[in-house]
């Protein structure tokens, strides 16, 4: 006798494809809250220039969400790499992880307009979190279920490397999450350089020195 | 001689690919529905933190269509992993399962905007009721026309698990939206119950029992 | 000594890729023409009927479009399955046929909006001819340059097959839309009528007669 | 011992399915743009005519950007096709270059809404020259990094032939975004040109006769 729940989530490649397209659909989603600016008033190339100008707060939440969805989805690939099979708890795991991925558009969209609230620092950082969570569940299950490609070497230190990248980036964001206590844009600055250390590989100068 | 409709609808890849991708924009169509709250008339983080709360049955909304979406998707791919073939009368019943997913975005605002009317439930629940029919239709037209990959054993078994759980899924919607006669709240909360259930497989317990 | 020109355009699963794309993202924007009624007003189960009836015209354009997407995405994946090879001018061919998808969601909007003027039945019209000419410049494309996959047998009565469709098609939809000369309301009837023909395959019977 | 920037931004297969996805997002956002006229004060065929034809600024930017699109989604899939391996360096290159993709809905809307000044010609230009920019440090990591497909010959006359094309078209962008100077119109009208040119194959005369 057969289960549902025994045939279903069987289908990687699909759950990639459906993983790359929510990804590819909230990259492109953001760009839609920051609204050209209404011509009314507009008389020189200087008022445009200006009404411009006031679309940073906008442009930098854009560009913050930008590098947070790539890092998350570089991570997300660079998981998948590795991963050869999947089951349907596997599958409900990503789904989850997509959830919190299709919220991000909403999150910056609340962080840029209430720039100066903890609240919003809190709210966006709370997609982080979750964002980092699903992805740590994500690799958990795959380690105890055997999902992994059989002929990879090196699985423990693959795993091993998943893991800090995850720790290292968690605690990073509570930090930077936390100086909004002080100073909310002091805290979306530093956020903004982690995820730009993050992108950039200003992190992993040490890897150079090992690399053979 | 050949005609059209022996040569079109052959390219099952093409189907997956379509059928993520209306997923996949379903899936964060969804969050376009949450608006951020306006700005006027909030001074302090008291203020945002209940602007925010006031979100909360569109949130409860997005996360019933987020699990509906979810459960459909993993129901399609399942019988996918074992279809081989495609053609012309298979691929139209598959565009007309994507028409009642790409609907859902809809379905769902309209509930999360008239939550206490009985109207909204029941156009819900249309959806969930047609969503299932579809699937019920691709899975027969696969067995009667020899659709799925020859060399998958336990056919049988396979076909009887897919049936098996659309009929309880379909028992349980219809149960679930009849409760709005008595509560609309109550029958929105049992449906979220249903498709937790499903998403986080509390109805597969007897599975664990019967496995090796 | 390499051109530019020579060296693009050959990704032919990517061209897949992108199809699948853009046909998945206009599927569901057509929803997104269909506005939730505005709460104002409403206080009774029957005042939410009411006014989810008078969406009904809305409803018939989305199902129109959504059944012409599917018609023009069967059509385009039925010619893509027996092409192997693209080059530049192939590829360019079909980025015309995507604009022209692209473009229907707007059609479609204009047509349910003015439903009663022959200038939207016309816009419409347009729409439905160019797409239908694209594929057509795509299938000589193909034929002339050799894009076919070798081995497929009775290649020139698949290009008939093709052929013979495309022409019925362009027909059946100027005649359709000729109609709006008489009364409007009649031609999009009409023009709603073929592509449920279409789909639902009601005009291939002889084909049945002919199957082995 | 393994650093997590080893290990990730190797699936070249899943930047490709990214990348078709915010393509084919971006081909279809730009008609979100072009508004249907609002139903006030329109009365004959007549009326609606000349309000279509109000469009025309907005349809002639949805054209340039869709060509725009086309060209780089061209260009990139011309250097994939020839790419066989990633890595975390080479990945974000192309997040960054998905970035200037996005954003194109944004200037485009920005160009049409404000056609006659400077500054929304030049922002157009700014978001093509770091197009190309990023699909030269593309190229450029690619033959620095042995990213290349190992078994295709004449390695240096393709890389030859995509670098000239990129230098080719940055000098067409510069000169014709400086056109602005003297007028507005004549600066987009010339960029369109040069755009038609690219996807029409207008400056590819000199291929056909060396071709064999």
């Amino acid at each position: 006798m057969k289960y549902y729940d025994q045939i279903s989530g069987q289908s990687i490649h699909r759950l990639e494809f459906l993983s790359d397209g929510v990804f590819a659909i909230c990259f492109t989603l953001l760009i839609l809250d920051i609204k050209v600016p209404i011509a009314e008033g507009i008389h020189s190339e200087h008022d445009l220039a200006h009404a411009f100008a006031t679309l940073s707060p906008k442009l930098a939440a854009y560009l913050l969400s930008f590098m947070t969805l790539g890092i998350f989805w570089v991570a997300h690939s660079a998981q998948f790499y590795y991963i050869k099979k999947s089951d349907r708890k596997h599958t409900w795991i990503n789904i989850f992880f997509l959830l919190f991925v299709s919220v991000i558009p909403f999150t910056t969209a609340f962080l840029s307009e209430y720039i100066a609230f903890k609240f919003s620092v809190a709210l966006y950082w709370l997609n982080l979190f979750l964002l980092g969570q699903m992805l740590f569940f994500n690799w958990r299950y795959v380690e105890k279920h055997h999902l992994m490609d059989e002929n990879i070497e090196q699985k423990r230190d693959i795993g091993k490397a998943i893991r800090r990248r995850g720790i290292i980036a968690q605690i990073c964001y509570v930090a930077g999450a936390l100086l909004c206590l002080i100073n909310n844009y002091l805290s979306i600055g530093i956020l903004m350089g982690i995820q730009a250390g993050f992108a950039l590989g200003l992190f992993s100068r040490r890897m150079k020195n090992n690399k053979k």
